[in-house]
């Protein structure tokens, strides 16, 4: 991805190790998703937990994204702060703390807040938000058709909780939240028939029927009566949806440029990425913590916080001490959020850094 | 560690997941290194990788430590503007931007600055940065003997490289820097020994040996002729140093502040601390991201990004959806570096934050 006059420059410029995007490939992996989309006939909804910045926010609106997802209520403000005006925020919040947040963001923000929830003592919460903002609020239902994440598990458990949401004060059940196993669209529709139906006996309507993934892009559309998408890797894709199959190489827009600080031994080196730049996700179990597409049988085995540790025994050209090499993150979402600025490129050339402004906004 | 009522207020004021430091503990925690250090006739240069944060390297340096150790330049930085006045960075420092501002830091700090060097091409870069500090650079030879972490791996490799850094303007050799795998002090001193004794054929001494880590405190000063030790962790200690025997519950002086977000299943739960908080971080092969004590039958078996998935098959009190638990890390340096601050608690009561100010200085 990065010429080697220019992994010099950005190493110059910023030191390493560098989170580096390539935005030409952001532009397509944006206008990709949005065609998907819209080919499903799905309002498109990124989730920005992937990248956490506003104007990469603005570039998917721009491109004809319908609003943004967001995770944690912090992640919220940031973009409702940069003048997003459709925030989904997929999540049970809890305790005083976040809805007091709520209540504000609905009181100050005039964007459309929609919230989740998978649970009653979630909805119990949140019409004390909705009093304080001074609007009402709309709520989804998490439910859960089998990966066992949050939401719940059954139809009728999703029924009831709507139910339960249309009776508070201040809030308005909106419709569901789904993330369908991949390769479970069935499974997926059977859920939702059943949920659907079970609402109607009620009076009640889904609005929004939200489905979710980067791995469920091959399959999008697959889902009837899903209304939106909430896709948020494919903007950068990593190791992980190249070996779910849903991405390639070239579709990865960012690298972690590293240099290669230590050749303790002959069949060793140590890059100056470790735990605390790359992190420890496996990415579901894959062999080593990234990709380095320039020295492929390189293989980072091993790390300390600030020390990346390469076994180098498979590999025909063993890079020196000094050598600047690129990582392909295995999970491209937890690495953005170690740092507090990306370094952009295009064309080849640097054009500057974009703040991670939500990292760490885990609260 | 918290009480309940505590839980309640913190979780009210900073929202959850909050980390939080009992500084009570802490201040046992640090008096407990200087005194194993003093009884082995060692300096106490502990490791500021774990805290990131000048208050308390000021409560280490005014309990006896000599000057601290850092890993990046970034860190150093830090410290240096907090008035730490003896720093060693025990790391390879390769590179324009690095080297640029390791000769900034060493015109503009009073601080007595020592770097580590384990390659001919660290050394080579340094004299740069003696130049535009203007003053001598102590490089200390960074020695491997077994943990295959950085470091040269044999005495002779010692000895040429110190020859060599003494051979350099503005350079000055100063000693050896070993982190000697648990256990094995024995092969640290055969080592030492074989050094020392090729360093005197070349008029060179090691005025400084330093050694390191938490795990190796048990055999503190089993190293003849070492002057310091370094160690991070042991501050807060975690579920790591818990399983290496070095630590206790009662001596786990953080905690991560979560709160039970869902209850899809019967026997699961969801924490809102997930991968982007805890860390997928193993601590050496742990079953699980973290210790519950409150609820010993309970695992943190898997993670999102903001979510940690419980299995609470084995939990006799399986907790609510609402209820704030406390985890115990399994590697509490990676996971400071995920938070902006730290919130202190003393004697029960909460005391402020503190600034994770070093955070992500991965540079």
């Amino acid at each position: 991805m990065l010429s080697l006059s220019l992994r010099e420059e950005i190493a110059r410029r910023y030191g390493t190790p560098a989170v580096v995007i390539d935005l030409d490939r952001v532009a397509r992996n944006i206008a990709r998703l949005q065609a998907a989309c819209d080919a499903a006939g799905l309002a498109n909804r990124p989730h920005i937990k992937t990248h956490k910045n506003p104007v990469l926010a603005r570039m998917q609106i721009e491109a004809g994204a319908s609003g943004v997802t967001c995770q944690k209520i912090g992640e919220a403000e940031v973009m409702a702060r940069a003048g997003i005006d459709d925030i989904l925020v997929s999540y049970n919040l809890i305790g005083p703390h976040a809805v007091g947040r709520l209540g504000r963001l609905l009181r100050e923000s005039p964007a459309r807040i929609t919230v989740a929830a998978d649970n009653p003592v979630t909805v119990a919460g949140l019409p004390e938000a909705a009093q304080a903002g001074g609007r009402t609020l709309d709520v989804v239902v998490e439910c859960d058709t089998g990966r066992k994440r949050a939401g719940v598990e059954t139809p009728g458990e999703a029924v009831a909780l709507a139910r339960d949401i249309a009776s508070r004060p201040g809030l308005a059940f909106a419709g569901l939240l789904l993330y369908p196993p991949a390769g479970d669209a069935a499974g997926a529709q059977r859920f939702l028939d059943a949920a659907k139906a079970g609402l109607a006996e009620h009076g009640l309507t889904a609005r929004i029927v939200s489905t979710g993934g980067t791995p469920n892009l091959p399959e999008l559309g697959g889902v009837r009566g899903a209304t939106e998408h909430r896709a948020g890797t494919v903007i950068f894709n990593d190791r992980m949806m190249m070996a779910a199959g849903v991405a390639t190489l070239d579709e990865c827009a960012l690298a972690v440029l590293s240099r290669v600080v230590s050749r303790a031994g002959p069949e060793r080196g140590i890059l100056d990425a470790g735990a605390k730049t790359l992190t420890s996700d496996s990415g579901g179990g894959l062999d080593g913590y990234g990709l380095m597409p320039d020295h492929p049988g390189a293989r980072i085995s091993a790390f300390a916080e600030e020390h990346g540790f390469l076994d180098l025994a498979a590999c025909a050209a063993r890079p020196p001490v000094g050598t600047l090499v690129e990582v392909v993150p295995n999970h491209v979402c937890v690495v953005v959020n170690m740092v507090d600025e990306l370094v952009a490129v295009r064309d080849g050339v640097i054009v500057g850094t974009l703040a991670v402004e939500a990292r760490g906004m885990i609260a």
